[in-house]
C-alpha cells in the first residue's frame, strides 16, 4: 500500500508513543522528535510504500534511543488481555465450532494493536465488542474450500495478544484439514508484534512449523524479508495473513499464491481501500499476481 | 510557552483536520501535508513559541488550500452546542448566582475546542460532565477581590461556543462590579475561535466594549497583535484570559497587569506546566512581569 495524506499524522502519533516507551528522558524525546520530523520530510512522498516507511522510522527511533524493544511491556500486556478473555472465547467456541467462528475470533483479536490504535484505547472492551460483530466481508467459505485442496499453507502473524486466538485457529485448521502449516513471526521486536518465543510459549509448534520472517519490519516488506519466507510465499497453496501491516506489505508484492486477509480495519486509509467502514472485521481473499 | 516534544504529533493531527476542513481534494490534501512536514522540519525547534508556530502553520494551510475559514462550520456547531445547553446552565445559575459559579461555567465551556481536542470527541457530553467538576485550582476569591478594586478590565475570548457562556460571565461582572470591560476577539478566522460577529450576535456590546486582537493568531502572539490591544493589556487593571492559546501566548510576554487564566487543560504539556491532571478546570492568577 502507498501512503495517504492521513498517514503522516498517524505516523507522528505512533512515533511519539514509540519514543515515550523507548526513553524517559525528555531532552532525548525532543531530540528524537526532531529527527522524526526530519525523517518524515525526507522520506514521506506520494507513492511511498507505507510499511517500509514505518519500518525504517521505527528502526531509526530504536537506534536513536538505544532501545531495541520499546513495546516489550505492551506486547506482554496484549498477551495478558487475550489470556483473560480465553474463558469467554471458549464459551463462544463450545456453542459454535465452525471454522467461521474461529476465524471471527482471530479477526477480533486483531484489535489488540498498540501501533495502529491510540494507546488510550480500552483494548479489552473493544475486543469484547468486536468478537461478536458480523464481518463486513466474509469469505470464510472460500477459505474452507481452499484449505480442503491445500497441502501447505503459510500463516503470517501480527500482534502479541491476538496470537493467543491465532493459536486456536491454527489448531483448528491442523485438526480439520490435511495441511502442513508454517507460521512466520518477526525476527526481532517491532511495535507489539508477536515473536517466536510468544508462539513457543503457546505451543504453536505442536501444530505448525515455526519460522522467522527474517526481518523486524512492520508487516512484511519485500526488501527486508528472508529468502526462506519469500520461497514459502511462492510455494505454499495459500497464505493466511493477519493484520494491517501484512496487508500493506503484501499488496506491494506480486505473489502467485492466493492470500486470505484476516484483519480489523483500524485506519481510514485501509478501510477505504478495502471498501468497508472503519473498525470492520474482514475476511477477504485477494489475488496479488 | 515553548513547544514540547508532544506538540509535534498534536500539530500534525490538527493540521490533518484543518486540511480536511479546507479542501475535499485528496491530491491537494497530500500536497499540503508534504508542505506541513516541510514546515515542521524547518520551524519546530527547542525553544520555539508554540502558538506562534501554530499560527504560522494554520496560515500556511489556509493559503495553500485557498480557504480562509476552514473551521467555519465547526465554529457554528460550537455555538449551537452551547445554545442547546443554555437551559441546563440557567438551572445551575438559578441555584447558585455566585461569581464562582459563572466562572466555573465559562471554564467548562472551554472544552468546546475543535483545535486542541480530537474532533471525534463528543463535546456536548464532555461539556455536561465538565460543568459540574470542581476546579483543580480555583482562585475566584482573588478574582473577586481584584474586580472590586478594578476600573478597567480586558477579557480575551477563545473559542466559538464557549463565548455563549463567556457572555453570561461578562454580564455578571458588568452588573456586580464597577468596571469597564473590553472584550477582544480575533480579527479574522483561526481554528474555531470566536469572532466579532459572534459577540455581536450575543449582544455582548451591551455590557462591554468590543475590539479585535488585530490578528488571526492562535491565542495572542506578541509579534502579531495590534498596538491597540497591547496598550489595553498594559493599561487595564486585570486581564481575564480564556483558553490554552491565550495561555501559551501571554506566558511568552512580559505584562505588568495580573492575568486570571480561565481554562480547561486539554493537553499534557499545559497540564504539566500548570501542575494539574489532564482535563482540569483551572482558575489561576499569574504575574507575567
Amino acid at each position: 500500500m502507498k501512503v495517504n495524506y492521513e498517514c503522516a499524522s498517524c505516523m507522528l502519533r505512533q512515533s511519539r508513543e514509540a519514543i515515550e516507551h523507548a526513553t524517559e528522558n525528555h531532552e532525548k524525546r525532543m531530540d528524537v522528535t526532531l529527527k522524526v520530523l526530519n525523517f518524515m520530510n525526507e522520506n514521506f512522498r506520494k507513492g511511498t510504500n507505507s510499511n517500509k516507511l514505518g519500518t525504517d522510522l521505527h528502526h531509526m527511533i530504536m537506534t536513536e534511543t538505544n532501545n531495541n524493544d520499546p513495546y516489550k511491556k505492551l506486547r506482554e500486556e496484549g498477551n495478558e488481555i487475550a489470556q483473560r478473555l480465553i474463558p469467554m472465547v471458549n464459551e463462544l467456541i463450545e456453542k459454535d465450532e465452525s471454522l467461521e467462528n474461529y476465524v471471527k475470533i482471530a479477526v477480533a483479536g486483531n484489535v489488540i494493536d498498540f501501533g495502529a490504535l491510540d494507546e488510550n484505547t480500552d483494548m479489552e472492551s473493544l475486543l469484547k465488542r468486536q468478537i461478536t460483530r458480523k464481518p463486513a466481508i466474509n469469505e470464510t467459505k472460500s477459505l474452507d474450500m481452499d484449505l480442503k485442496k491445500a497441502k501447505n499453507i503459510l500463516f503470517l502473524t501480527d500482534n502479541g495478544g491476538e496470537i493467543v486466538f491465532d493459536k486456536l485457529l491454527i489448531k483448528k485448521i491442523k485438526e480439520d484439514y490435511d495441511v502442513n502449516i508454517t507460521v512466520a513471526l518477526k525476527e526481532n521486536p517491532i511495535l507489539n508484534d508477536a515473536l517466536i518465543p510468544d508462539a513457543e510459549k503457546l505451543n504453536i509448534d505442536k501444530y505448525a512449523h515455526i519460522i522467522s520472517t527474517g526481518a523486524s519490519s512492520v508487516g512484511v516488506v519485500k526488501d527486508y524479508i528472508s529468502k526462506e519466507l519469500k520461497e514459502y510465499m511462492d510455494s505454499v497453496d495459500l497464505i493466511i495473513s493477519k493484520g494491517m501491516g501484512n496487508y500493506e506489505g503484501l499488496t506491494e508484492m506480486h505473489i502467485e499464491t492466493p492470500v486470505f486477509f484476516l484483519l480489523t480495519t483500524k485506519c481510514n486509509v485501509i478501510s477505504r481501500e478495502i471498501g468497508v467502514p472503519l473498525g470492520s472485521p474482514v475476511i477477504v481473499k485477494k489475488n496479488l499476481s
